[in-house]
């Protein structure tokens, strides 16, 4: 057996064609070989979900047949919409997707995961995410449209009217966290999956996982730090009392990136024009955060994480902050299902070896008797 | 980089005090230091369950707070029950179950897992058990009663009916299956509360893993082989005619066990007595199985799995085979939540490494210039 690695870190987990974070040299690389930076400047989420589950970027023919594909699943069925309607308007929006997907992804019979079923269980996320936001307002579902993209429909859904330009920022979005090597999620999607189960008890599973604060909730987290802060002139008093008092900055540091996050790159200028209220905040923050970092911990590499900018353009995008993980599930649906066709043709279940740390084997005491001389 | 292990063999999850699956001496230690013999000699669930989430067995006093507690704790909430109402009623039971206790666990905030949660989780999987059977068979769930045991009630809520023979079978199920080191659904409940996610987001993502065939689906597909074999003449021209065409004999072997699985040992007498029907046939097959097993894979060690006389027990307990994985839920989410409570203390994400295996990374081409000149 192997030396024991805490959080699994250093234990190669899967090799896989979906994507490659490159730590040292900053990079994030998608399937078929494509930089994130490349593909924020010519790629729409859809096609970035074409590349992940087909493995190149689409001609303009194939596009058409992905968007079209894709628009017909958007729909939620009527398990998934009673589910929604019996849930509580003030229902963690997290668990809210969650049970609804479970409800939509219900079937007859165990399917054996498959494109198809990507295609469905991504195109319905955004309707999720949709219909979550609704109804923690009181307000009924509202029908997708087939003549929209994937994130103007999304939003479409939400509040009822299309934007192009808040489109533009959710689908930039969408685009930049798709995937991300072997995440939390991702390796939950997949290790549901070794174990022959369907793709929507995999995705279920994975919004569990994203939903945790040290996961997918880092961007609401971020957001939670700045309001707390509330003005640019606060940053530094605010972060030296939180540092003080051993609190974490959200929206820094990384398990993996040595260096810049590629992503916190391309958000930070994007950002600054679609929400200047919050980047006058948040980019004084950053100065602040890694300089104060840096003074504490030398010794550690710190960089802004694609949290931290993400709940600018979230924001922007119309977004409530409690919504924000759910917009990190419609993005990243697309790597977990790629990720799970992956997985499903190792045909191997994930399993790996505990070590008992408890005492030494003893017999058992009859109940009656467990009163009168109990265990040191 | 450590070595790639497929399927994590042979790599250390976790150090636990919640059981030690010892291959190769052929035990099962629960915590405290239980051998599952012994257990099974000597406690109902309900003592088991304590066991797992307090480190110790109950003295009477504390047991009689625990089932207190449990009893509780058994009945679905609105959401839950509108969610199964929507669903259609062939839907697989696995996924009604998932839905239901993703229902039954929303809240309106992130909690932080603990005991009164395990409670809570650990009740009212039985309730859901009984509930989708219910609903497949188009009937109103019966409301718990709490001055029943654990599996009493659950075949109550089931049948209508207290049967004390069939309630000791389940409840003998029940304890045998309740923990079993770093099985997938187990290390998928981990890997989720590692985000500091909920504990029904851990316990929804083992449901799901815990549904594929590979892992607590293989009873039911163990009664299924056994059920297209019909009789003990045809065990071994079947058995032959299946090897031959490679296909997999369910209930013989485990990754982990090198010589006889505690419980397989524990089931067969059971089983004998339980189910005369299913035992005459079943042991007839193991008879065959092993043997046909041993000529083939000389090398390999061969025995009979937990999965093999599960299928018969719970048959005698009134179960319909479809329903043999969610009595599988039933029991392991005693031990699914008591690790969650034992990761949650360690306060660190599981988030392994991947190695790239795609093409080196190069420049997008334009939508427009795909079809021009397509990647080779």
């Amino acid at each position: 057996m192997s030396e024991f690695s805490p959080g699994l870190e250093g234990v190669l987990a899967a090799k896989t064609e979906i994507s490659m974070v490159d730590g040292q040299n900053g990079r994030l690389v998608y399937r078929g070989g494509y930089t994130i930076s490349d593909l924020y400047e010519n790629c729409t989420f859809e096609e970035i979900a074409h590349l992940l589950w087909f493995g190149e970027l689409p001609t303009e023919g194939e596009l058409e047949d992905t968007k079209r594909r894709l628009a017909a699943k958007r729909a939620l069925n009527q398990s998934a919409k009673a589910a929604l309607a019996a849930l509580p308007r003030d229902t963690d929006p997290m668990d809210v997707l969650r049970t609804v997907i479970s409800a939509q992804g219900a079937a007859k019979e165990l399917q054996k995961p498959d494109i198809e079923q990507a295609i469905a269980m991504t195109a319905v996320m955004a309707t999720g995410l949709a219909a979550a936001y609704r109804h923690s307002r009181g307000e009924e579902p509202i029908e997708p449209r087939d003549d929209l993209g994937h994130a103007a429909n999304c939003l479409y859904m939400a509040f009822g009217e299309v934007d192009e330009r808040k489109a533009k920022y959710l689908d930039s979005y969408l685009v930049l966290l798709a995937d991300h090597g072997m995440n939390a999620s991702t390796f939950t999607a997949r290790v549901v999956a070794s174990t022959n189960s369907d793709l929507c008890s995999a995705v279920v599973a994975a919004i569990g996982a994203l939903k945790g604060p040290a996961h997918g909730a880092a961007a609401l987290e971020a957001m939670n730090m700045l309001e707390k802060i509330g003005s640019p002139d606060n940053v530094e008093p605010w972060m030296r009392a939180a540092l003080d008092r051993k609190e974490k900055l959200f929206g820094f540091g990384h398990r993996i990136y040595r260096t810049d996050d590629p992503r916190a790159k391309i958000l930070r200028p994007l950002t600054s024009e679609a929400n200047p209220d919050f980047y006058a905040i948040a980019s004084k923050g950053e100065e602040v955060a890694l300089r104060l970092l840096h003074e504490r911990h030398p010794e550690r590499p710190q960089a802004t994480n694609v949290d931290y900018y993400s709940a600018g353009l979230l924001a922007a995008a119309g977004l409530p902050k409690t919504f924000f993980t759910l917009a990190f599930a419609t993005s990243r649906v697309a790597g977990w299902t790629a990720h799970v066709l992956e997985q499903v043709k190792l045909n191997r279940i994930i399993r790996p070896d505990s070590e008992y740390v408890g005492p030494e084997p003893h017999p058992v005491r009859p109940l009656r008797e467990r009163e009168k001389a109990p265990t040191a």
